[in-house]
């Protein structure tokens, strides 16, 4: 009897995680499955018949993994309850990383002795679940508060602009702007935001909330805690804000420089519309996904351009995507020290530790083995030219959701590839950045050192 | 009088280098101006006048270079005294980089106070010049060596094989062997080694010719006294020569498995000849440039693989260009060392010094954002798609010479934004890895620690 129980706890053992990436993985593929059957519901579905399990399994994950890439019109195909699916889906996944990412990085301030501005907020309450609590209601408080924000702004719009009924405002502008927050992209409309592309009143509320939600929770608790004291700011904070208006300001130069004068893009725009959509364009690549423009009709080398600010993402702990500005903030600022022939690795007048370095180098290099690996399986199965590929396998693992147009036409296979990066491109760096970090490493014994030549 | 004097001095002081780097650029930079001008005369261009001046730097470039990029048929548009010239220019172009590298090298080990047989080896000399001297007559005897090897083995083919007379045997037998250990990829048939795709007696010299010059003279020099004690080689030798393996395997793999069945490249050929021209494309990539099958008929997968082959390139101080793979190899070691949750970075049972990693690092970023950024120009100012565009960007920064067949199409803003390429690829690499080796750093005060979150 005591055996049997035993054994029976030991299968429940089995299926609980044991870590915290077990649990979030678990978490995310189970709504990702449950998203699944809900849409493959024929209630989901706008006429005869329930939708196909590829479109579903696509939609949902897309959906959970915040990323936006679409196989079928979310305008036309899902009924107004798919649509609400979707919604949840998108809230459910951004609330999800925002909460667990900030978790972790609550975890490892502790474990590395380091110092965490939410931790110190934390330390009135003596215990570890003080944390949680506070974390997750501080990322319920902050999702709350802008998403009510944008889709009032959004609903004004879409009633007294566009003649919309009151009733399909509110519904429009809530559906929007949970879904730019949330960094996720879909829209409701065939043409995604193309129509709006002249509309700052449409654009700007969209960018703005897509810009807070992809700076990161631990820099939006720190902003509304210490705004007035910049100096006092964490070097992360630091890091996402200035990484943030700079690849805002070059994404708007370069995508408005390069597309000034496409006749099926930004050409046919008054000056000052391009520079909005230019600015929205770039916005998107903070890893939002909508989009104003025709992607398939910018010039390859726009797209070279984007796919770069894709994978670099948004900051950590936030919706956004990618590899994390953070991350690439790391590279730079090793090649800067050894241009400038310096000993240790200075961010803002604090020293990097020699750890991060080399966690930095091991998520960037892994993610290029996948992307450009991923894009060679996609070339051999299918005839599209790298160009659209690569800037389809980019957009998957950063949860862009930008395509220039392939999505639906790719192959079962690759339709399923794709599901698999915007899976790991969610999970997987956050994971294996905490994992490596919090990892405890005992030195054997040390070796002579040795160099070869490099270059 | 006197500040006259002192005035000419200080002019002839302006003019002469200061730095080893200096010198290495002074010196391509006039042999390739004279070049240019060797192959403008009317004497070196088949028909009536002379090359025009973009064609002449063009070529002049890309064989001090040793990279092989073509703009003009070389077998065809060029007389034998300019195809002399050009032999000429490959043999100064792969001497002067291997001497200069392997001198770096020396350099380099005695003031890290590292070990370095080529040091150990003219310690008996008390002098610095005496390194110099053993230095270069060790590159010219393994030079003098392996060239003669190789052109006698060709000649020998040539004549019987293809009934040749015996002094056109001789001269296609010591052109292609030089041009093959100097990894310059210039041949004298219009369609390069096309014709001789299944023949081993060629592919085979050349293929050795080849894998010999790049494995750089340190790797040749400790084989060449210590092969017998393969565990006493150092570092730089272990990782040259396990990594030319696996790469060489590796592309062998790839390109037979990608190319197969491709009715324009291997399709029609018996097994045993793909798996001789797989292996042949693959020894082409680390860094030689000839090739056996037609480049622009591959699959874009196939070229995108031969990227990164080319990018990594051969050993340092060696006739192969590319980034070398010990600069890789320290890269996958700091990968494979967080993976597995080490504290020190070690290979073959020696500790990397943690001022590589950062050396390394840089170089590769560098090198990553002016392959990147050239591509994207290039996009700009052509038609021509990413594949091909890159694939040219890639060959002429690692001083590869392989074509999908556009170079001689592109504009001449196109074409000198080669010449730029394999000017830098070929010297900026080694040269800019030595500075940060060499340059002394004085830490000022140390920062407290912080980190960002990544991933
Ligand atoms: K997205
Ligand atoms: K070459």
């Amino acid at each position: 009897m005591r055996f049997t129980a035993n054994r029976f706890r030991h299968l429940g053992r089995a299926f609980l995680p044991r870590h915290p990436a077990q649990a979030i993985a678990l978490g995310f593929g189970t709504a990702i499955v449950v998203g699944t059957l809900v849409l493959m519901l024929p209630i989901s579905k706008v006429g005869p018949g329930g939708a196909g399990p590829l479109e579903a399994l696509f939609t949902a994950t897309s959906a959970v993994c915040v990323t936006g890439l679409a196989v079928v019109d979310t305008a036309t195909y899902w009924t107004t309850f798919g649509q609400v699916a979707i919604l949840c889906l998108i809230q459910l996944g951004g609330f999800g990383i925002m909460s667990f990412a900030s978790l972790l990085g609550v975890i490892m301030a502790r474990r590395l002795g380091l110092k965490s501005r939410i931790q110190a907020a934390a330390e009135t309450k003596s215990t570890g679940f003080g944390d949680v609590k506070s974390v997750l209601l501080g990322v319920l408080r902050i999702t709350a508060m802008v998403e009510l924000c944008a889709a009032l702004l959004l609903a004004l719009r879409f009633g007294l602009g566009y003649g919309h009924s009151f009733g399909q405002s509110l519904w429009l502008g809530f559906f929007h702007s949970v879904s730019a927050f949330n960094n996720a992209g879909f829209a409701l409309f065939s043409d995604n935001l193309i129509g709006f592309v002249g509309d700052p009143w449409i654009c700007m509320p969209i960018a703005l909330a897509i810009i807070i939600g992809g700076l990161g929770f631990p820099v939006l608790f720190e902003l509304g805690r210490h705004y007035r004291k910049p100096l006092h700011w964490t070097m992360n904070t630091k890091l996402v804000l200035t990484g943030t208006g700079i690849l805002l300001a070059a994404g708007t130069a370069f995508i408005s420089a390069l597309e000034w004068n496409n006749p099926k893009t930004l050409g046919p725009l008054s000056a000052a519309d391009k520079l909005l959509a230019g600015f929205f364009q770039s916005v998107m690549t903070r890893t939002a996904g909508f989009n104003s423009l025709d992607l398939g009709q910018m010039d390859p080398a726009t797209w070279l351009g984007m796919d770069i600010l894709m994978f670099i993402g948004g900051g950590p702990a936030g919706t956004a995507g990618g590899l994390k500005i953070t991350t690439f903030a790391v590279l730079f600022f090793i090649l800067l020290t050894e241009i400038q022939g310096g000993v240790a690795v200075n961010v803002f007048g604090k020293r990097l530790p020699r750890s991060v370095h080399r966690e930095a180098i091991t998520i960037v290099l892994l993610a290029v083995a996948l992307v450009i690996g991923s894009t060679m399986a996609l070339m051999l199965i299918t005839d599209i030219g790298f160009d659209r590929l690569f800037f389809e396998t980019v957009s998957a693992f950063a949860t862009v959701g930008l395509s220039t147009g392939i999505t639906a036409s790719l192959p079962p296979a690759g339709q399923l590839l794709l599901v698999f990066l915007m899976f790991v491109g969610r999970l997987g760096p956050v994971t294996l950045a905490s994992a490596l970090a919090l990892r405890a490493r005992t030195p054997l014994y040390e070796f002579p050192k040795e160099r070869p030549l490099i270059g």
